[in-house]
């Protein structure tokens, strides 16, 4: 409780982009609510950022200007070292050693570094004896990592996904709603600031793959391994998927997806149908959502802002409050020399139901070349339907074919779409959407 | 993290039911990952319950057995204290008591406890320096309390709601899913064990301000004003108000919403028309869920199942491993001497909008009645709809008409509504639901 805790939790950030400002309003703006809620005051101590001059709207009068961030990772006049530079090397690496090497906790939002470097980050951390905590790294405002970390503890978990792209969620959203496709949302949303003039990190699956990546090992107790992760982004995805989809009772979404099978872990990236009432197809727009499923607590969700100065910086703050309570644990939940190897699950073993899409020719004998080729590769089809592809009433060009399988694996799906392709019955290459139970 | 902390955390469980064995069977089956999560071992250590004799499933050899609570929790033998013995007097208030003045830190999931006697408990809980956890009192599985009392430090609440009582969401889901009647779907309901043989508490709505009241302490720094709540139950609903919902855009749910108002602090329980395409819409059956809007993280919403051995249990094995690895902030989020007074904002000075359900006789001048009663008060109207009531195709015996109403005053409503009826244009008592923002 409050005795011996008077002192200070005297803070350093480095990086003072709109997440860092975000956080020094909310520690002045919440200040004495903090005081109270931690039993002592969190005070920022030093600042570091590429440039002093920068007009930023928060006041930065009585904090330490380090030119270096490693000089103040380092430094006497900080307790807790606050990574907000960004980067999955260089200076965002090099000063979150310095700090853990310095026997300095460390508050990160940076998930690439994490995804990159994250065991052994921990194990310093834990060798050294302090915290690593990083809320803000997945999901923005969404408490996720607390959740598996702490309060998902007498849980094996068995699947954990989610949504957790708010520019991908943006894009798919609009499109569906307003029936226009991908690169005209795309271009609107550079327009107004919902995506990035460099879109591939976002709508690529990159920095889902990020976040998934550390999910995966806070959910299974496993090393980090980006590596692994199958990533498929959302730029293939057409308006007419989007309709296809409403009309058969899903949405599609960009999924990260962690689960435990027979043969290990699958970490999966992809657009992903899922049914139209379950929870996780009402997430609208830039809202992000995951999903944990634990033999105990059954299906648990959390849905809120994914990015953004405000959601950031209250994960930045709630880390630096438990700092500044004590009693961290280890930062993947298990202390890191104690974290399993990953045990990949390979793609082709994925097992699961399919949504195809097939552009062919409006010919006789079609959808018997399209049905015997699945019935050879022992795939069965829950429907078939077929549609004036985009933009045409008429058939005189071709129809679209769209499928939905009942479970099959990866294999055999994509050995059956590659024969259909090869065989010359598809004008184009098919469109292949993973269904997920949700 | 795992230095010094090699000490077993010694377990006592008051109140072997559903909910304690769920939480002996967590224990043991995640006994290795726990240790490995805590740095120390969470062992059973003493149990206290009325019948020695009932066959529980779950083996209690080398574990003392107790037939007092009281008893077990003053054990030396015990190093925390776990009340699982339900009701907000008795046994389970003296039991938590004497642990707590013994200095032994307290878990319970007891919410009309807490509802009762939640400040007095916390204050006594930090006078001895010792922790009392309650993740599981609020929404069963879902880490709500963690999240209000942690991952949202940097926040200024301004409004909490959610679902939080399954019986009752299961009720409302099966009414709008077949067209049936409250009392239908409740007897069917209690046959298959979804609801109790007294089902007061939960369709009467007191379940759920139980939990409230704890949640506006969490989210608002109060004391917890139980009896300042306002409550309405489900029993009113019928299918034909689930089905006028529905065509205008709504479903309607039994929510708990807290909201800081210009006057004070509104604490209400009552039916909800929620907009059909928010997340909170699509939480169907026994699921609970918890909306908290902060100024930092903006909306943030947790779904899961509120109640069951599995979801309970969870969370009761999270705050033991809370305990496990030290570092206990206040009770209430903050020290319960520094917890403001409660200041209630009145029903009647509630603003919003109504969806209001008016049976009258199906003669001329009656549509005149009504909207002149509603101007007369200032009330503006959003949309009115004419139907067919319950049952009937015709209009010989009158009609229903559905009003939906701007944002007014609880006070000009009911105002209205009263005159209304007094004048015999209703042959019913009027239905009145409230509409909530979501």
């Amino acid at each position: 409780m409050s005795s011996g805790k008077s002192e200070p939790l005297k803070i350093g950030i480095a990086g003072l982009g709109t997440v860092g400002c975000g956080v020094i309003k909310s520690l002045r703006t919440h200040g004495q609510a903090l005081t109270q809620k931690c039993g002592r005051e969190l005070v920022l101590a030093g600042v570091s950022a590429r440039s002093r001059a920068r007009e930023r709207g928060v006041s930065l009068d009585n904090v330490t200007w380090y030119d270096d961030a490693r000089q103040l990772a380092q430094s006497n006049e900080i307790d807790v070292f606050v990574e907000l530079i960004g980067g999955e090397e260089g200076m965002a690496l090099e000063s979150v050693k310095a700090a853990l090497s310095s026997s300095r906790p460390v508050v990160t939002a940076n998930k690439a570094l994490l995804a990159r470097h994250g065991t052994k980050l921990a194990e310093l951390a834990e060798k050294n004896g302090v915290a690593l905590n990083y809320e803000a790294a997945v999901a923005g405002g969404i408490p996720i990592v607390k959740t598996l970390r702490e309060s998902l503890a007498g849980n094996e978990i068995s699947r954990v996904y989610g949504i957790m792209n708010g520019t991908c969620n943006y894009i798919l959203t609009r499109m569906e709603n307003e029936g226009k496709d991908f690169a005209d949302i795309l271009a609107d949303a550079q327009k107004l600031g919902y995506a990035e003039a460099d879109p591939t990190a976002d709508i690529g699956g990159f920095d889902t793959a990020h976040k998934l990546s550390i999910l995966t090992s806070l959910a299974f107790g496993t090393v980090i391994d980006f590596d692994s992760v199958y990533v498929e982004g959302i730029d293939r995805i057409t308006s007419a998927d989007l309709e296809a989809a409403a009309s058969l009772g899903y949405r599609i979404k960009l999924l990260g997806v962690a689960v435990k099978t027979d043969t290990g872990i699958e970490q999966r990236v992809h657009p992903t149908m899922v049914p139209r009432h379950s929870a996780i197809a009402e997430i609208h727009d830039v809202f992000n959502a995951v999903v944990v499923e634990g033999d105990f607590v059954g299906e648990l969700m959390l849905m809120g802002r994914g990015a953004g100065e405000g959601p950031t910086a209250s994960s930045v703050v709630s880390d630096l409050a438990d700092l500044a309570r004590g009693g961290a644990g280890p930062v993947f939940g298990r202390p890191a020399a104690e974290l399993l190897p990953y045990r990949r699950a390979g793609m082709r073993a994925h097992e699961g139901g399919y949504y195809v899409r097939l552009d062919v020719p409006d010919r006789p004998g079609i959808m018997a070349a399209i049905t015997t080729r699945m019935a050879e590769y022992g795939i069965s089809l829950e429907s078939i339907m077929q549609r004036a592809p985009e933009g045409e009433q008429g058939g005189m060009h071709g129809v679209s074919v769209i499928l939905i399988t009942h479970e099959t694996t990866e294999s055999d799906m994509r050995g059956a779409l590659e024969v259909i392709f090869s065989d010359g019955t598809a004008s184009e290459k098919p469109q292949m959407i993973r269904i997920e139970r949700a």
